[in-house]
């Protein structure tokens, strides 16, 4: 019998933080749910950090994932952006390794690669492709279907890792 | 009778995030203790900042702070250090919110000015000003120290601001 493994995948922000849960048994992938963490704008930044913890702790403790995937940011708009990303990015890894679960990052070019078979996809080549990967997903905007890729990377990835570690 | 104030100040790094906790009793500070959590390097991230997240969070369980204060960091060494910094930083603001520590945040000029005087101080400076205002803390390296400053700053801050609000 082929092992079902639950993966969330976490694209991170500030404003909108994309999630999405799926399943991956050998070559097959399950949708499970996905949407968005989006703590309001006009709280003082510690507060806006700590909703996006506790929303991503409420997610774990509803759909206990196994493992958890992170897009590994691309920074290109310089430092304070960066910083600002940073945040955001920082609580989306720390959230799942706190709860025990373990957490790989994948760049974004491998995520679109994974998903797409091209680096460079946008956005609305990623929302087509997890439509045909997965076919009852009910995707909610750009945020979750990212997320979703993410944890479609992941399960492409670890299943690769398994037949590596097998052979 | 005046009220007696405990502070946790922050200075995060991913390597090394200096803490200090002080009182601070109307003009008057008192040393309650300081250090630096040290997340090994050679984890994950995701499990260095984790670490972060339970190094910080068993420090507010002893201390039992009032309030937080964490520098504004100051970026200047490009988009990628940001990055990291600001992990970092994102789980040391997280932290005391997600346990109901209001957090406040200070540049690190304006701290530097609060300890020194001067905007532009050295650590040298910093440390020997440690000395003076807080003649019984055992300060273990410049991490710890700028910790101390940046609570020294916030209970500055929260003086004047409620003199303002009095008056």
């Amino acid at each position: 019998m082929t092992e079902t493994t639950r993966i969330i995948g976490i694209d991170p922000g500030l404003r909108r933080c994309g999630w999405g849960v799926i399943e991956s048994t050998g070559n097959r992938l399950a949708f499970i749910a996905c949407g968005t963490v989006t703590p309001p704008i006009d709280l003082p930044l510690a507060e806006r950090l700590s909703l996006l913890n506790a929303g991503l702790r409420d997610l774990i403790d509803e759909y206990g994932p196994d493992e958890a995937a992170v897009e590994e940011t691309f920074v290109n708009k310089g430092a304070r952006s960066a910083l600002t990303l940073g945040q955001a990015r920082g609580v989306a890894l720390m959230t799942p390794a706190s709860m025990g679960v373990r957490v790989e990052e994948y760049a974004a070019n491998l995520v679109k690669k994974s998903v797409v078979g091209t680096g460079h996809a946008d956005k609305a080549q990623i929302q087509m492709m997890i439509g045909i990967l997965l076919p009852s997903a009910k995707v909610a905007g750009a945020d979750a279907a990212d997320a979703l890729a993410i944890a479609i990377c992941h399960a492409h990835h670890r299943v690769h890792r398994q037949r590596l570690v097998q052979a």
